[in-house]
């Protein structure tokens, strides 16, 4: 992708954040992270749903996910992954846009451990309130997030 | 598969249960729901993390969630579905082989949304608990669940 921005949703997300891309999917830093490496894989087409994704762009998206799921696993030192996708406005998502969210998870990282979903639907909320908003808002600068993405980007 | 059995990491599960496979992958439905029409689909081999599957695994296990997510989706008259994997210990994983959860969700079904990832996890324990006892701890019958799995059945 040569262009500058990358469209999630109503959204547009500068490609200084997005860390791995394929034909038909591309993978980016978060806003305001549940945990270290929180991150997320969004189709390339915006489509709503899950049922909206052909063969290639379901298969691409998680071998896209598995590949960067690894590393950010090995990355971060953790030992496990939670992989969740909010499909439909009734199951939590926000930005109407097909997206993985992939979470490294260590032991006693939360208290309980269903709390990551209580903060990733948190997050989801705060990021459509977020990037409704002007960009003074922002937890994490475009510096920081850029930097992150450029230690990814190396080792993917 | 003709075997009457289907393996389910270190458990035995009822082809009656069993209503949807491919070569690589089947859909069966649960011991203890959260919500009418949680279901899993787990790969046909046993293994235990996302990392672990080949590139045609993950394909199948994704489009086979697309099209039973679909199916549960009209008939539970849901409006949206959430998809998770616990992927290792860590996430909250009980049973190690691969699975993914498919909810279906509804407007107000539980208080909070993030609520479906407590219950998740408690059913998941609970899920380990009952299968390694004897089968009279079981809270659904064999019947109930293989009267379900005939219905999706019929309509995949």
């Amino acid at each position: 992708m040569s262009s500058e921005f990358y469209t999630f949703g109503p959204h547009k997300i500068s490609h200084t954040g997005v860390f791995y891309t394929t034909q038909l999917s591309f993978a980016m830093v978060n806003l305001r992270p549940v945990a270290p490496g929180h991150v997320l894989i969004c189709s390339m087409r915006e489509v709503k749903r899950v049922a909206d994704l052909t063969a290639d762009e379901i298969c691409d998206l998680w071998l896209t996910a598995q590949k960067v799921g690894g590393m950010l696993e090995c990355y971060h030192k953790a030992s496990s992954l939670t992989f969740t996708i909010q499909d439909g406005p009734e199951s939590g998502q926000t930005v109407p846009h097909v997206h993985i969210h992939i979470v490294p998870r260590k032991g006693g990282d939360f208290e309980r451990n269903d709390e990551i979903y209580d903060a990733i639907n948190e997050k989801e909320k705060e990021l459509k309130k977020n990037l409704d908003l002007d960009q003074e808002r922002r937890d994490r600068s475009l510096e920081e997030m850029a930097q992150e993405a450029d230690e990814y980007r190396k080792i993917l």
